[in-house]
């Protein structure tokens, strides 16, 4: 796949769409020099050292805009291959004169994600560190930035290929001996393959188990705040958010549409489950509605169970405790105690219950704290931190063709068969960074980048 | 104003909000390069001749993203001042990331228009060019983008500038008869000047003129169709809507939401007016609905009367253009028979109505070319078109000025009251250009920009 050139040039909008100050459109090929002479009124072919141009866009005669061009020839480019960047003003109609007259030109319009394939293709990164791409490029948090902005620098892709290496110099002993079967010699001593697999797996158990915490915090940890109707849902939130919205309208223009009820707290964000008010009832369609809102929470990572303060007793607590344990599932439980402010100085208080009130500000920092603790402990466990269902899942199977490796061990199995489960565990391992690869496989990946990446 | 250079560093965001492939930060003044040194891993301050440089973005030992970073040094940059651009990925949280450092270290938000006001205070463009920078990033059609690109490059300038200076040549001969005027004498020939203002005068009428079209251009011909419900209104709009949106379909990834009935026709953008159904009525509710379509119709530029080709008579065609003409103001009305495809072959077809099918699509190309042909010829009256009011206006005032110049020729008006009203015509066309200007129009001006430019 490495190997495999295409030979025409593409090209896009990479700036996001609409209407801005400046709009950036991009060629990549080997024809990118060629087109954009077509149109500016610099010659790029003869240049020297430059690397900047500023000029006018001439199309048919008409003057479209003065740009500033800048030249990345190739391979010292994002793709590897020539590139140029028009920096136009960003009319919209400005920006679609420009894409047409280089598509006019002989360019073809870019697929998603295809420059960053290219820089694939040409070796300019690794499979995992383009796929971390598009996670970046997505990112909302400093958690989720972080995970992709190592994944990108190849922190993951040297852990992966650091455990490759070894797997592929005992595989390489294991083959030799195939060579002189007739001498019946072991160049690979089974003890130590026995101990690196041993050591591999532990180290891919330690990924696969980050997942489930790399999965949330790449997409937004899944908070279901369960409870009677009334009980402060709507206020807790805006108490949550308060200080957050502050600190985004400080950077005037860079403010998004607020997705509803999505947070972001000490750099990892929370998405908010909503769900309908939790309480007993005869009725049967409320009953189907709370029955959702348990499913609800089944998907959470973490429940805030809400009460009112003044009404919760220690058994209505382990009871909301019990009931979440059986219809909830594994997680981070949080029972709330909401609107302490009412209650009276003297009354007496529940254990393992966070007493707030959403409307003072009481508890909400120690709300926070065990929000993102639980979160963070889960991201301070390995060096390296699965996010991506396709590497969790290549892990999956190489794990299972090294449990193979270990029972063949165990059971004394002859060389030629060992040699084949261990170039499988390889086989899925390399899937990860890429070194083994196939189109469909390719297509899946950056068909999920957005235009002119 | 020229003369006044601001000592801080101004920073935004320039592409458009959201996320995006690339965004682009720029930070102008003369902390740029430091500001950008203490976050970049490349040193710009110790740069040779290079001005493209690729590192890392780092902020408090965190690594937020790899960069391309430009250096325009001043005055060779859009502001006139050092200009660093810092290319990064697009994800919403890194480009805030970005900005924040650069807020944090010294740099200001710019202000809408921030950078294109420096350009214009540091001499790099007159007002009249800054001005149509923003009409080029709203510019959404081929005639609205021609007429801001030849106001960008100077055009409109040049000609206030030509007349202003043969005007300035006046006023100094006529200044220095002042310095002389014991001895009676005249350097500047009364006829001469005479010629000169009427021919100013000329021009000033017929750019003031080109304003009604100049207007409508760069907003959008305001198009009403008015008639009786039911007559296809949505099915015409649809149709000569059809090609227009095959041509931007084709441009994946530029399309925007569509502005509901607006569009481009032979470059030229319209915009369709809703109007209520028009008919005879003695309801009350309905009367006042069809006053408001009548109101609205006032404000178009071009009426489509709309009617059923099976039903129209001469007579009721020419009592339409009649109640048009009362009602309507003096405008361009067309007369459209539709469902012409519906008539019998042999049925006789009334003068001067345009018969159309807009379902069968007959008649739409020459109902396209009245509507362009109409605008086009506005545009070819004259060299320069004004399409901004505020431009508009300075003419006006220079224009009552220079009648009062002609005015006191034709009495024998001595040369210092003259050389007063000549003055105040310069000072008007001055304003066009930005030779006079006052805070308070910059911060009027600039304030409607978007920010980032």
């Amino acid at each position: 796949m490495r190997e495999f050139f295409r030979d025409d040039t593409i090209c896009a909008i990479s700036t996001a769409p609409g209407v801005g100050a400046i709009a950036l459109i991009r060629l990549s090929g080997p024809q990118a020099i060629h087109i954009c002479d077509q149109l500016f009124s610099r010659d790029l072919h003869n240049r020297g050292e430059e690397r900047v141009f500023f000029g006018v866009i001439r199309v048919d005669d008409r003057m479209l805009d003065e740009v500033v061009v800048t030249l990345f020839p190739g391979p010292h480019s994002y793709t590897g291959e020539d590139t140029v960047e028009i920096a136009c003003h960003g009319s919209t109609y400005i920006q679609e004169q420009v894409l047409k007259a280089c598509l006019q030109r002989g360019a073809r319009l870019a697929q998603p994600g295809e420059y960053t394939m290219r820089a694939f293709q040409n070796g300019k990164m690794d499979l995992s560190q383009a796929e971390a791409v598009a996670d970046l490029i997505a990112s909302e948090s400093e958690a989720a930035h972080g995970l992709a902005m190592n994944q990108v620098r190849g922190g993951f892709s040297k852990e992966i290929n650091s455990l490759r290496q070894e797997l592929i110099d005992f595989a390489s002993l294991i083959e030799l001996e195939l060579d002189f079967s007739e001498e019946d010699v072991e160049f690979a001593d089974r003890q130590d393959l026995k101990d690196l697999v041993d050591r591999i797996v532990l180290m891919i158990n330690k990924l696969l188990h980050s997942f489930a915490t790399g999965n949330v915090v790449k997409k937004g940890v899944p908070v279901a705040i369960i409870g009677a109707p009334n009980m402060g849902k709507s206020t807790l939130l805006n108490a949550l958010l308060n200080e957050e919205r502050a600190i985004v309208s400080d950077i005037a223009g860079t403010t998004r549409d607020t997705v509803e009820d999505t947070l972001v707290i000490d750099g990892i964000q929370f998405r908010f489950i909503d769900t309908a008010g939790i309480r007993e009832t005869e009725d049967e369609i409320e009953s189907k509605g709370i029955q959702r809102s348990w499913d609800k929470a089944r998907e959470a990572s973490v429940v805030l169970h809400l009460a009112d303060a003044r009404e919760l007793t220690k058994e209505r607590k382990d009871a909301l405790h019990d009931e979440l344990r059986e219809k909830g599932g594994e997680k981070q439980v949080i029972v709330l105690a909401n609107k302490c402010d009412l209650m009276a100085a003297d009354s007496p208080r529940v254990d393992d219950v966070l007493y707030i009130s959403a409307k003072s500000g009481e508890g909400l920092s120690e709300l926070q704290n065990r929000l993102t603790a639980h979160i963070k402990s889960g991201l301070s466990q390995t060096s390296q931190v699965v996010t991506n269902i396709r590497h969790y899942e290549a892990l999956q199977r190489a794990l299972e063709s090294l449990t193979d490796v270990r029972n063949g061990l165990n059971t004394a199995l002859t060389g030629d068969f060992l040699a084949i489960d261990i170039r499988k565990a390889l086989y899925h391992l390399g899937e990860i960074t890429g070194e083994i690869t196939a189109d469909d496989l390719l297509g899946n990946i950056f068909g999920r980048f957005c235009i002119g990446k």
